[in-house]
């Protein structure tokens, strides 16, 4: 398996974990919005082996009057959750297609679907890569690649929310934020998915959290 | 296990099969948009144990000029598919807010998402029924209920559609036809899914399906 | 001109005023949703004459718990929005169609696009609407029939509203809540759009509404 | 009023034709991505007046396969379509805003909406200008500006289009392709609406094109 981020000690930690599990993993560093890096990322994990499951999974976000919002803060956002989800959407693709087989999945939020105010950056980067992912689903999905997008509506239970807001579990109380095990284990399920019965998109949603 | 339909027939035939694979089971018969139909379903469904599962689940669809679309034939759509989805929904959030927790579902399709030239009476039934889904995901998701929304975009491997069109599997080639344990199996896995990351929302559709 | 409505008070009403501006018009009673009635309302319409412009607007809404709404109050609203809608449509359409012109419009709502939580039997039946005005824009434009959808997403500046909450006005302000004149003239806007560039659907809102 | 564009000739012949009219105009040169220029465009539009009606217009459009799509390429189409507008839109919040006033409209396209199989570029770049045009509508809706995102659903009428495809207007026969002047007049429309019944979306589509 292979784990590519923008941060070593991320992606090292994450490859630790597998690894202890009895499994075999390796880190990569580099950022997916960069077509070189991409195409690392993909040359590596497809390297003597069928390529399984490419997931692209971008999470930064800001907040910012439409009047403040700078330019390069704008575009920033567009090539880590757009760029970066249609560079190794298209990488993994080159090497499925010749295969047959295959899932390429995105993560997508709220955002996706909608501009709240405030959220302009991440609303345009984010509708951006939805439609980068119809459009991959529409083209290879008849080539025995399933493409998925995943829109995540609701905070993660994990280290970068739960270090900016110390109590935030204990705000949203028990299931109150996406289990990370459990976003996991939609992505495993969208991919042992019958071909015959495949899903392009779903949602995922803490029990109590207002849509 | 309850499995309940118009016809007794088929109600008892998937009965009788969920036996031979060592489960209980019941065949019930009635009309789930009967409202005294519906309740009897869920009460019998409920009677001494923890109501887990309900899926509401109606296909009939017809192809009509609207200009030749008679309004008894409009309306029965409407009761099959959105009246009977309310009422069973209704029944068994009537019996599963108390426990505090269950899952109902609800068979979608694409006319539930938009109403293509001839299909009024089947996009209207099935767009009603998916915002009844919504409406009960935001009044019963907080209160531990799971209600989910699976749109159906393809042929159904089943008798109905194989009787109708005889080669249809031939035309449609391998996986071109929904299978119907694949339907099942995405079913149970919204069943069974972590109440942090429920999904409301999902399509299955075939491999090669345009969309 | 005719004025068609299940109170007689109302329709004279209105066909007063039309009447006071140097116009003819007409008043109806009856219910849209009743088959012979929609029938009477078309016949009366067009009688010697071409039928221009047809509107469904049906405002009645509700607000329960799915625990606790009526199987009889959830097909009222149905009815009203989704059968009626799709009557009068259809004989509209049935005239028009023959003349090879005209305009059918509907009247939608925000719960036209999203089943909120507690207005299930609202959101189900302006869904129907919306789907039955789609099937009928792609059966009917190619015909020569203008079908619009109007999606109204705030409070209407009229008598219902205004006698429900007396202090309306005051709590959301200048411009708050819709002017009829400018619904109205949303609606001539369409039956006047040139055939090359029709509007299919359109949100009407006051600027200062959430959304 | 002020016609801006990357080619001089094109903005100069819309000038002349204004200004043959009797009107005043003035023909900027620059490109609307272009942090300076855009800002450059608004200053000039602004100078001494107030900012009425602002619109941001980009047709560019390619079809690729994926698999082939140059990282280029669709960077490309991105910066015309949703950085263009975000940036044009944002010169001209900045200026309305202290108005109380003005509107800003954006073009989008069928591609808006959803991702066909060989654009991903443009439905990216489209679907991202949707969600800027969401988000600065739900930021400037309550400072009193105007914000709409214009479908266009079918070929247009003009230069560029008969140039490409010389026999595209017997093709699609009379009203077949958008007439300018209808989408201009829609365009007019929106920005002398009541502002307690504001369009923020809607879309235009000639009346036999399948949607």
């Amino acid at each position: 398996m292979v784990v590519a981020g923008r941060t070593a000690a991320k992606a090292v930690t994450v490859v630790d974990e597998i690894r202890s599990l009895g499994h075999s993993a390796q880190a990569l560093v580099g950022d997916a919005s960069v077509e070189a890096d991409a195409f690392r990322f993909l040359e590596v994990a497809s390297k003597d082996r069928t390529l399984g499951f490419v997931l692209h999974n971008a999470g930064s976000n800001r907040r910012d009057s439409i009047l403040e919002l700078d330019k390069d803060d704008f575009e920033q956002l567009w090539r880590e959750h757009c760029l970066g989800g249609f560079l190794i959407g298209r990488e993994a693709a080159r090497r499925m297609v010749p295969q047959g087989s295959g899932t390429i999945a995105f993560t997508g939020a709220s955002g996706s679907l909608r501009g709240r105010a405030g959220f302009a950056a991440f609303a345009a980067a984010k509708a951006g890569l939805r439609a980068v992912a119809q459009s991959m689903a529409r083209e290879f999905g008849p080539k025995g690649i399933h493409v998925a997008h995943v829109v995540i509506d609701g905070g993660i239970d994990g280290d970068r929310l739960v270090e900016r807001v110390p109590n935030i579990r204990e705000q949203r109380g028990p299931g109150g934020l996406l289990n990370i095990e459990a976003i996991a284990e939609a992505y495993w399920q969208l991919h042992v998915q019958h071909r015959s019965a495949w899903t392009h998109e779903l949602d995922l949603r803490p029990w109590a959290e207002p849509f």
